[in-house]
């Protein structure tokens, strides 16, 4: 199977320039003007932009969470990613207490196993390290692709990990070449807000914000920062959400520290006010960092500019306004954390950020699809457009105007964050592995299309 | 019972001016140009300056620590206080577990009831709100003039709390008028590194400091700031020794916060390379937070000169160099933490702070002083040389060369960390609430006659 | 004669204390606890504050000024200055170009001549190094008791000095121990945009504020730090608006290095928006550096509270709007620059900083008195409450309601920049040197009483 | 003619990957795994790097300075350049006082016609608008593809232009679409500086370095800055030194400012200490800005690492020591400024910077050919490896050790500053256009080669 892109023009993290893509198989072969290659496939992107299949490092598909489960399994959420530009995502494998990594492991692949259209990988969410796992097996988990080891601040009684936990991973982390995650925000003294307010009667979506406050997300933060700095271990400090974290990455990395920084497309975009939306309207908007006040935008994409943050992710966690976040419509405590994004990231990025000025074109790429590869040990099989290289190819109308609305979306939600918002820019084609999956609106791929990717070590190229 | 001291320059946290200070009673009553008045004594300070006595926020006599009690007690430890020229300080009541508020105060009561040469107060300890204290008796303990609560982030399994205790004291004090103090350390990460230092056979006193690296100073001290600032309480962080610690705490205060640091005497002088001193000598330096990198000693004097710090204060935690500290010979681990500095303070901080041009005379004041009356509830009445104050006044001889060494000393110590320095600047004469305490260099009074002090709530006078 | 001040509270730069003030001839003798001294005058200070006169370090009586003359003189800007607590005032006596220094001076001596009700003293401005004054006559000012040079980086072709006049001014006042003082705007720049908005039409008020801009103020500053750091000098950068020039200043004080800066009151209080006031009203606030974007208003707050900026001066320069300002009626850039304020200052300062929590009350002290006293060579002279000051006292009632307006203000202005604002707290009795200057709203001295201050060389006191 | 450079791993500023390039004619034609395409000549690069030509944005060639020429004209200095892996360098055209800038074009042309082996371009040093050139001339420079218009802020009396006349070119840029350019050191004090030390009789050559110290470095950089702001053009500080200048560009780039900064070779290896080299050795070490204090490196090193400078150039400007330097053999002020460095950078950044794990091969890659290229309007057309771009292009081996002398080198200096330097890594063969330039050691063209470049104006791109 051979493909020819013809005639639009390819957008790197670096370059940009016309040129013709012809892909062999799974991957890219050449890259020239005028290539007179034979193909079966000929498409046509004059006009158009070549992106890099955008890379998601965070979504949660098929997740228990607070007594029920996303609505997104790995069928469903990796429909609606393809069909948004995203070609590869990296989801999290969860150890339950008492399970064993290898345990965790196993479930996630059973839950992704034949159903997948595009590629994915795993991190392991470390949550035990007495009664299930241990450090000696969590050390043989990079040997089954999985490279990174993420940890919770927050969800004291869940997920939430004390410091000597999270200095002794950071330290495997260090001997295994494991990249080190975290979740910041200080879930102890979270859980005292929640249960004060609880007890008041302020049960309300805007509650879980103001029992969130930033303080506590930066200082989380830095307190990961500091401790991955003493221990020795690279640490990508996921969602942040504010300057009060913000500002200890970015600090870090003025420094040389090995600290990289993520948000999420929503935190440009949605603020605290949207919690008060009425008819709990507000619980669309309750995920963990919560919405913070809008100043924090601006501050956001200057981050995103200036490499403060590395990557633009979705944490995408769909749970049904209908039934899933009205189990907390008299508790805000109870609403499942989380909201549907994988569909939406690099239309509202490429739209805010490119059209509107505040990113390059190049530094979308990176952010969206270079980057994460090159941190999750993806780079270069995936993350640009190079010889060598997967073809998982975006074909991008830049001009094209589209509305995004749920009701014409590919995954399971019934809302998003950003109904009705008018964007200029979409897709047209996806390539994965030198298929096309997605063209002309529609799905050209079976379930069981998408493959786990083993991904290299933390600093490693993928060949 | 009045005194007159004539001639002398007195000194305040903001002024300088040649005048004569009158005392009746305990109490200052005037301060004047050539004051006429009778009285019963007349001491000559012409040529010399007459300061507010020293007030040290930060002691532990009688203490109990890692099996044995340090070296001073309530007499030998204030005895070489006002002997340096200090004539108040404050100690640490220390809640065991188990015990409640109350009882940890009488017992500190009981160490120093009729022992005292000059005037003391209490913080108080808390290290448990489940098994001793609650926080409903914490809440009363400000009743009894103890209005500090202080809680340890370091020492696990000893006086470490975790942050939902500090979290709910921080509450409380918000409430009560009492102000946070902390030490800032993340003892869960030392923990670690001690035992594997430990278990790799590395027991020189060196690895003291090299399994308390500053970045856990650093990273506790922000926490708690951040935590204060959630809380809405005032914090007074204290025995900062670096830049990372410096920091935050600057950061904080620039944006308005109630946040306070205090260094003390030891971290300008001394640095990690004392921990090599041959001889187990090093053990002399084995305090924590510990000695560190000299770069940080000019640091710390650009932040007491700036107000980024606002207290110098000494620590004093005193053990044998022949008998106690030796407990560490074999294993830095078991090293008693501390060192003594209640006479050294004001004449190495005078000689190498004002003399070499580091801070201004009224800075030393506010300093040592001035900020540590208004901090903990004893300014007006202590602090300051002003009509209606007690007169607690040092007459010191800024001309005087002095070389400091243990051997001449008024505590229990058999060694100082300052031993053969040379230094200019020495104290004449000490008064304590209008009486000579010192003088000629033989102590005045008999134990007992210190006081202690009911301290007012934060921010409030105590007249 | 003699005056004892009773039961008043003292406040000084770092202390507050209910005492009794005595004054003998024209300086404090005591104070003290229920002084019992006899005197010719009893002033009841119950219930009020007792604070050290304050002082302007920046303002312009019968100064010509773009064809015209400020419309205050030594009289009546020295009596609005007084009925505003102002005991002593810095004036600037400008060499002309192709005048000597000593003939600027002796100019500026004939206008205060029997003039004034205050003390006063000069700085003098350096224009013209060439036809005018030399270095060598300039290194003589000091003995006249004139110790700080100011120089105008502004006002191209009138007062504007290049950066080699500013540098080897600055070297010889490292030299004679004088103070550099800059206006720091970059005239070059700025004139071309007059020019431009000139020639374009833009002929109203605001485009003084638009011509401007900040970073030009902040570059100025910025320059004028450097040449004196490399000068060796210290430097007092005037009248300070914005972020852009705070923060040099900022950094080169945290840096150590001898900069101090001054705001003036009306940069905490009026906008650039106020230029735009209908019917011509926008001239009364026009006045260099121009007014600014309000989001700089709690950047100066901050700065102040911080000792970022360490004075707080009124550049007191009245013109009439009716009759003065209106000589740019059609062009703003003949509008007459400057404003007055010598009343209002202490009053608008208490009431929004102190009253309404930006800064203490000894803060206040400091700022308009303490500070400038020390910084120009008056202290302990004035500038505080001590024995053996110049008995240079406010007595201020706390609690007294009043409402500015230039109606019963006391000099020619015929608008204050404050009409119709309330504020809590006023100016009872006003003593000078031990004279009874100001009470029940009365002037009780004649033009004359007023004398000239020879101040000390920098940080050197004047006894 | 056709190329086929095989096996090498090519490597842009974003992607590293093992592919073949093709040549066709002057451009790139395909980039691609196992390219099978019939070349005239085929390339082995197997274990090579495959680099875009790194491109030098300030050189002085053939250069009148100070009373002689700088040694290397359009022929040897591009022959040394083309041996350090340089295809492509711009060079100023430097207007005479009461000259055109037409003129002055011609002139440079004149020196560069015939002479060049490889591809140049012009800036314009603007000095003079009142006799010679005019705004109005100088905004038709751009349309000779010139497209940057540098100033100096140095050089009193020669180059030196005052703030007015850079605020007035830089509005020019900002109309125009050309790039401002600037050589930031306050040329007003620097001249009272130098004059004073050889009136005093300091004239050694460490008197070069005195006398322009690091603060006016900052200060003329941050002026620059700002006035471009106000200006609305976009800056580009050449030659960045010190921490003091790199403060101000990162602050300004952080706020999203268009602000970038150079720096040179030279600037991360020697320092103020080597101008005390005995025998007049100091010489070799005179240039401007000066070498600076050794504290400097590592902030430079950071700051091309963060892309707070975002260019390394050389600013070659060779002077033989023996004959030329010597003119200042008994007056610092009189030695010619300038070292060489064309031949010397490639090497230098990779073994200092790349081998030694202070940047990316990538990130160099991007400081010393992608920027250059972006900035002055060469990019896509050169800077990268990607179809259609000129095939400009070094084989660059990473393993082969070299020793830097300048005995062997190609310019006609009779030092380099780096003489015995031992790197790992050098150029085997250079592109440019298609044709093989270097290889095998030898220069394969005739002078007449290198051709002039009309750049695109700022922010547009080549093709």
């Amino acid at each position: 199977m051979s493909v020819l892109i013809k005639g639009g023009r390819v957008v790197t993290a670096a370059d940009t320039f016309l040129a013709d893509v012809h892909v062999e198989g799974e991957r890219i072969s050449r890259v020239g003007t005028s290539l007179e290659a034979d193909a079966d496939i000929v498409v046509d992107a004059t006009g158009k932009l070549v992106l890099p299949g955008a890379i998601d490092p965070h979504t949660h598909l098929d997740m228990p969470f607070g007594g029920t489960v996303t609505i997104d399994d790995f069928t469903s959420g990796q429909t609606a990613a393809v069909f948004g530009g995203t070609t590869c995502h990296i989801d999290f494998a969860i150890q339950s207490r008492g399970q064993t990594f290898n345990e965790a492991l196993d479930v996630w692949h059973g839950k992704a196993d034949g159903k997948g259209v595009i590629d994915y990988g795993f991190h392991i969410i470390v949550t035990d390290l007495e009664e299930g796992g241990s450090l000696e097996e969590l050390a043989t988990v990079p040997d089954r692709g999985v490279t990174s080891y993420k940890m919770l601040m927050a969800y004291k009684g869940v997920f939430l990990v004390d410091d000597e936990t999270l200095f002794e991973v950071m330290r495997l982390a260090a001997r295994t070449g494991a990249l080190s995650m975290i979740h910041g925000e200080n879930g102890d003294v979270i859980d005292v807000l929640v249960k004060q307010a609880v007890a008041d009667g302020n049960l309300a979506p805007r509650y879980h914000a103001l029992t969130r406050p930033p303080e506590l997300e930066g200082e989380a933060t830095n307190r990961a920062i500091q401790i991955a700095h003493v221990a020795g271990s690279p640490l990508y400090v996921v969602h942040v959400t504010c300057k009060d974290a913000v500002h200890p990455i970015a600090k870090a990395r003025r420094a040389g520290w090995d600290v990289w920084g993520e948000t999420c497309t929503q935190y440009f975009f949605v603020d605290v006010t949207d919690l008060d939306e009425p008819d709990f309207g507000g619980a669309k908007y309750v995920f963990s960092p919560p919405v913070r006040d809008k100043s924090n935008q601006p501050v956001l994409w200057d981050a995103v500019r200036t490499d403060a943050l590395s990557v633009i992710s979705t944490d995408h966690c769909a749970f049904l306004l209908d039934g899933q976040k009205t189990l907390g419509k008299d508790d805000f405590s109870k609403i499942p954390n989380g909201a549907p994004g994988l569909e939406e990231r690099l239309k509202m990025i490429h739209h805010f950020g490119v059209n509107e000025g505040r990113i390059t074109l190049n530094r979308m790429v990176e952010l969206l699809s270079t980057n994460p590869a090159r941190l999750f040990g993806l780079y270069p099989r995936k993350g640009t457009i190079a010889p060598g290289s997967d073809a998982d190819i975006v074909i991008f109308d830049p001009a094209r105007k589209t509305t995004l609305t749920a009701a014409t979306m590919h995954g399971n939600q019934d809302y998003t964050l950003y109904e009705g918002t008018e964007v200029t820019g979409d897709v047209d084609t996806v390539l994965i592995r030198g298929t096309v999956v997605v063209d002309g609106g529609e799905l050209k791929v079976e379930p069981g299309f998408g493959r786990f990717v083993k991904r290299a070590r933390f600093g490693q190229h993928l060949v």
